[in-house]
């Protein structure tokens, strides 16, 4: 049995959408149980109108829930009783529970697991793994979008072994392309950060990398993980985004804007679905938090059922493969100079 | 009179696109004197068809052409004699030459810049500026999109003077709405350099700071200038450029996938011609050098002629409006303590 929590409020569509994607995992997964985190007579009440095998899902109560908008050390510190925290304390306390999915805060989880979870032996520090599509149908998936934004080179190599293996594990891959991000293709270019990470992952064993990568080329389908510092991260998956989206509201207003143009898009409306569905985030699942000693998977805020039905498929195949004690045998096998297994594993 | 030097050889479409920029550039601004920069026998051989004032047209022999895959300090050391290379030491040497604009390799020009022709008294690096357009008509200009990697909140203070100066006299702007680029809105985001920089632009006179910006937003509106690191800053146009390429291709390749489709594309054509026109770069001018004592511009690689012409219309404004001087006297106006004038000029 693989024993999975599910933070019920945070999102915009929560409790229900989180709980109906709970009832969609326990369908799809007859090893799966889940415990429901959140105010007990709200999801009690939410249940009784569904069918499910009771057998298999337990309710942690918590009558409090973390906003949006306060700050994550300040809601790690006043919001013990919210769905995220008792959660996060089940994770750290019960040894039968396996992951955490949560579609609330980000820094807030991000915080609250790395201290209260903490790392896994090695582990410099976790780091916060998206997936996006690429134009050729695969994924890709960038470390670090945002946890550390002040890094060295070890910090990228570890990302990359980390990252290669949740690929595997996740997604099947058996080549996992990994890059680093960096202002041109070339082997000397970037600052001295980028230019000794090259060198490093040059030299890694294990891990399949094949150079720089410019950030025009993260859709290309050319690579599958792209390896990078917190902030540049962010820049890149917030400025792809961000801008595929803009492009599609333009194109929808300057639709809007003729008759003509809205009579050849009744033309296409299934394409213009497709192309909607096709940069949705809540089709390919959430961000997980890879380094932690158990698997957490971040959902979008605006998640519906299907979003977090897989963000719990992630959450459960990250478990299924044992990815927690795959990273571990990978990083005690790197050469010794650059471990950094003597750090210590949890600060709470 | 205003006396800018084209660089006619290494663009795509060099030298016919660019001798052709620079033929409408000197019909549209009577006061325009152009050196072309270049073979001086191909630039004759193709002038011989044109008509223009033969008056305010000179040509600057150089028989050499920068390769776009040279080493920037290669090229610096090895190509003396290429049209780039001549035309920055006669912008050096030649006090009547007010500014140059090439479609060459990028590194080559704002290294060549940087080092022969010196910077601004005040200022502590040059930084290389695009411009994008934004959802509802207007533009943003990033300042760094790579020149400096390695930066203190100093730079950021100085992007955010020269840009918004930049911004008010070639583009008329009143009001320039500077924001810096971190990954949250809130002041308290991001590294010690992003915190440090908040509070310096905060405290800066005579710019209009408004506070972070994310990635996402960059095509918003809602910003005039964003300030960044050339780490950063890179990762930020070229995922937006490239994201907003890739959306328009994937939808051409996916129409063309059904006849249906295709009938349905056929109503919107010019729709669709003017969303290409939107993002090609083209039609929005070169980068900027700003910092520089004479002005620079560097169109895109591919630019026709009518992008030529754009980038040297930048050119000619950056001079009219006496930008160079301007932006020595407001570094000259900061506080004491903000300053960098005690730097060399010039390294070579």
């Amino acid at each position: 049995m693989i024993k999975i929590a599910v933070d019920c409020f945070g999102g915009d569509h929560s409790p229900n959408a989180n709980i109906d994607g709970a009832l969609l995992a326990l369908a799809r997964f007859p090893d799966l149980f889940v415990v429901l985190c959140g105010d007990e007579a709200i999801i009690n009440a939410y249940l009784s109108q569904k069918k499910y095998d009771k057998e298999r899902v337990s309710v942690l109560h918590a009558p409090e829930v973390i906003d949006c908008n306060e700050k994550p050390t300040d809601a790690i510190r006043l919001k013990k009783e919210s769905s995220m925290m008792k959660a996060v304390r089940m994770l750290r306390e019960d040894e039968t529970l396996s992951g955490l999915v949560s579609t609330g805060s980000t820094g807030a989880l991000v915080a609250a697991a790395t201290l209260r979870v903490g790392r896994l032996k090695g582990v410099i520090r976790p780091t916060f793994c998206p997936i996006m599509p690429t134009m050729n149908g695969g994924i890709v998936a960038v470390c670090d979008s945002g946890a550390n934004v002040d890094i060295t080179p070890d910090y990228l190599q570890q990302y990359a072994i980390m990252g290669s293996l949740y690929m595997k594990k996740v997604y099947g891959m058996k080549d996992v392309r990994v890059a680093l991000l960096n202002i041109g293709v070339e082997e000397e270019k970037g600052d001295d950060l980028r230019k000794k990470a090259y060198e490093l992952l040059s030299n890694t064993p294990d891990i399949h990398f094949i150079g720089n990568m410019e950030s025009r080329d993260l859709l290309s389908g050319k690579y599958d993980l792209v390896v990078c510092d917190g902030f540049s991260g962010n820049v890149l998956i917030k400025a792809t985004e961000g801008t595929a989206l803009e492009m599609l509201k333009k194109l929808k207003r300057d639709i809007s804007s003729r008759l003509l143009y809205k009579i050849g898009a009744f033309f296409m409306l299934k394409m213009f679905r497709e192309e909607k569905a096709f940069m949705d985030y809540r089709n390919y699942g959430g961000s997980v938090l890879l380094g932690t000693k158990k698997v957490v998977v971040k959902g979008h805020g605006s998640s519906n059922d299907t979003a977090v039905f897989k963000c719990i498929e992630q959450a459960y195949r990250m478990e299924q493969g044992s990815l927690p004690s795959q990273i571990e045998m990978a990083l005690d096998a790197l050469p010794r100079q650059k471990k950094a297994e003597d750090l210590p594993t949890s600060e709470a």
